[in-house]
């Protein structure tokens, strides 16, 4: 029998890093959560146990503590760039780095009604996802994202005119409640981002998913999940001319009518089940027309 | 050799409840965790197997559903009593009932600026907590909490000259990112909740949290953990009469400057390695003094 | 307004600290989550920012590792004493230490048939728990615990003969699923461990449990969680007369019975719906009768 | 503007199905958590809100517990085929249906040194998992995996020889523990499933990892996680002719020697800190070499 490497990949995740950058007595304050990777020739640590080729996973949390400290954390597509190219560098074997920047939303405390200097609490909204692949020789590419978005509408959702068959139990509605936890990622135009079109990628991480959100508010014509998907993935194609492709997975956080019945009661859409399990999951990519469109890539 | 029921508890937890109230198009979202628990004379039930006393969970949890369509759950004080006394009276052999409500934070989207008349999001900030304590043919009480309140501070916080051992290694700093999750429970001056005390509770959800956020924020002088729940502590004694007494359970949840030498970096307050475990966990309670805290009874 | 600090606690959660004792090639692998906890009169700490009485909580942390290089992690017991009386030592304004450890249940990995020498697996069974309070000047006292002991039956349980009120749709059973996950903690009839002591509170960390869920698997007369329940403590106690009492919690993991009536099908107790919330909480203490009981304290 | 829908799925996740089979006094507990999905031409659900082409995931769900009504739970491959044929058969718009199955790990409670008929509890080992993908009008495959299978040895393991840069601080050693929870997922030689392969899919979700946990144990020349992963999926492929490749994901995690120096005392591999993050991360695939190999298709 002989049997060969078919493929392989290895990094480090979770890499907790704040960093605090002073304008002043105003603080800003970056928390991310880092995971990279590398990919290449590394057949001989796997079949000889030849560790020549490895640069270690400890070495590459050292690294990005180490970047921080020079690049700061405030831009995530800098940082990262800075340490994708930094690992292949320090790393020979490796023909392609990956780096995943998660951002964890602050927002500043109120006091006495003002923003405070250097007190925080998590925001709403969910993490601000930037990725960085980064080929050896070539440019580095960034895609987007977000995750932990929830939202919750409490009517403008009917689901109704489906497939009737002898396993479907589930009544009609023209009014209930939606809710979903989005997860979204999105590919630019241009994807390549030298260090001048970081500004533009960070201030992408916020509208964007404020585009999609105010669609998911307003869209109360919404047939079903997968129509107000569409609407979403259309309406920020629409509104950010940067972007060519945005993919989202979205599951049905069901809240079910409390079957009052039983207890000689009605429900007029008042009282609900808060589910956690099974959920439904819905998932689309909306992608651009035209030329641009060729060069869409839903990961 | 013989032995006996010492003492026994039953319940339901996790009744999750959603309610949707409309004034017109502007929809009141609540969302409930429940916990209802039953204490009283059930030895029969566990020496003998005579189901005859028991209050199954299942109808508690029917209960909490039927209930809250008809007293809603915008008020988790007044379903939470209705709750109570209804238990108490379908389960004779019950001496008392407990009833622990979780609110969980929701605020509008804001859309085109203006808050969204029936779409919602996660709030800042963490669940509100109303427990009804309902011993049989007495009036109910009320105390009430918070958990989930996430803080952090990039300066005002300090912590040296404390104890040096043999196992001490710990840096002294006067200069430290102080980040906590508060849990934070409290008690009332006058206990009694009758229904037109449920708006002042409710307000004080709100009230109190804000009130002891604020003075974690504007505490610069911290010299510890400690120090800042204490003051966190009397604020909230100072700014809201209704209280006797208010504990805190403050995880000390360590951002550690990283440790850049061995790079041949230096890192003034800028760079930090964000921990999970282990964490330090500072807990206490502030009471009034004088007669009203011969009330204080921290559970 | 005048404020007093009414009671307080410190100390750290979360030590994860494993040890390897070699018997020849035969290793031992412990693996502890050590919680530590400090009370007494550390009001300056909290009212003047005075650190002067402080143990830290990082201190406390090196405390455990350097104390398990000394006794080893092998018997929590021991280890967790050495801990307490060194904290009250190091700590003169504590007048209380209380160590909590954790044992995760590991197993050696069965290789060709026989038990490996270093290789191991997380075994069946929860954590083993071990409580030491040590009061300044006395001795310390030890209790004992398991919790995450998940256990499920498939026949041999019933559950009706209840109140039925207008709230109640439960449908009455003699044949159900009944599965739980239960935490468990008991306290001895002599309480003080020496160190000779401990051995035998490490053979009943194993033990216990295997008596109470034996008696789990043979009470096929169940009425309730309750009754056999109070079955498992009984048999706790008569089979191991160190014991003066037993509490449990055991939450009712429901399986209910799939309603395939609409698909025209039968289910005699055949296909389950496995649900997570709610779920039915049952507690209760059995404490032996007689002298001995006047000791018993559940915590 | 015009924009696609470039492609979309939905389905259920997290049904939890349960069944009881009786041979005699016997019981066999099986205990699944499914995932369903199709994949067509949805386009007008998205696009127009239509939703006459949906099979709704609430009859999804319904259609599993319906269908280990008729089949079982005991073959997760006859199930999940079931439920795949079903799902296409029901729903003409979807091109693909895709069924992923995890059986949870039971084993008997041994009472009295005996397998008991009816008690169970959680088995050692992780999750046995069956994938069937199911394209209209041709054979289902299936392809096989395990996750949450954790192992840990205590010797036999070092790491030495890697690249040294200016951000490698981590020692080199000889000796150290090697901690790790496997994913891992293969695929079959020949991955039609018809209903005669099912027993010999169902022992391999046995043996796989039993063999590769094997040679984890035995592999005491480990130089790497990378060096003992490809010799548990050479083992893998050697001692099981039906598997053509095999995927791992191998967290390291990362048992550290305690710095017990600043107290003055050694540590030879006794004391370690278990942390949970940052975390390396492994990934490989080994593939048997010739044209069986053409077939091979890591997910």
């Amino acid at each position: 029998m002989s049997v060969h490497l078919a493929s392989d990949r290895f990094g480090k995740s979770g890499v907790r890093l704040a960093t605090v950058e002073r304008d002043g007595d105003r603080h800003v304050f970056s928390d991310l959560d880092i995971d990279v990777r590398l990919e290449g020739d590394f057949e001989a640590v796997h079949t000889r146990g030849d560790n020549s080729p490895v640069l270690t996973t400890d070495t590459m949390r050292g690294t990005c503590y180490a970047l921080a400290r020079h690049y700061g954390a405030r831009s995530p597509a800098t940082l990262g760039s800075r340490i994708a190219e930094r690992l292949l560098e320090a790393c020979p074997a490796a023909s392609h780095a990956r780096v995943d920047l998660a951002r964890l939303p602050w927002e500043r405390l109120a006091v006495d009604g003002a923003p405070h200097t250097h007190t925080f609490r998590p925001g709403p909204g969910g993490r601000q996802l930037t990725t960085i692949r980064q080929p050896r020789g070539q440019a580095p590419t960034v895609s987007a994202g977000a995750d932990g978005v929830r939202v919750l509408k409490t009517t403008g959702s009917a689901f109704d005119s489906y497939i009737k068959d002898e396993y479907t139990t589930l009544p009609e509605t023209r009014d209930r409640i939606m809710a979903t936890t989005v997860a979204a990622s999105w590919g630019y135009v241009d994807p390549l981002v030298a260090d001048h079109a970081a500004p533009e990628h960070e201030r992408l991480l916020d509208e964007v998913p404020a585009t999609f959100c105010a669609r998911f508010a307003t869209h109360d014509e919404s047939e079903s999940v997968q129509h107000t998907l569409y609407e979403m993935g259309e309406a920020a194609l629409a509104a950010h001319d940067e972007l060519t492709w945005i993919s989202f997975r979205m599951p049905n956080e069901h809240h079910i009518l409390a079957d009052l019945e039983p207890y000689g009661l009605d429900n007029p859409n008042h009282v609900f089940v808060v589910t956690d399990r099974p959920y439904g999951v819905i998932e689309g990519t909306i992608a651009r027309d035209g030329p641009s469109a060729a060069r869409a890539e839903p990961a």
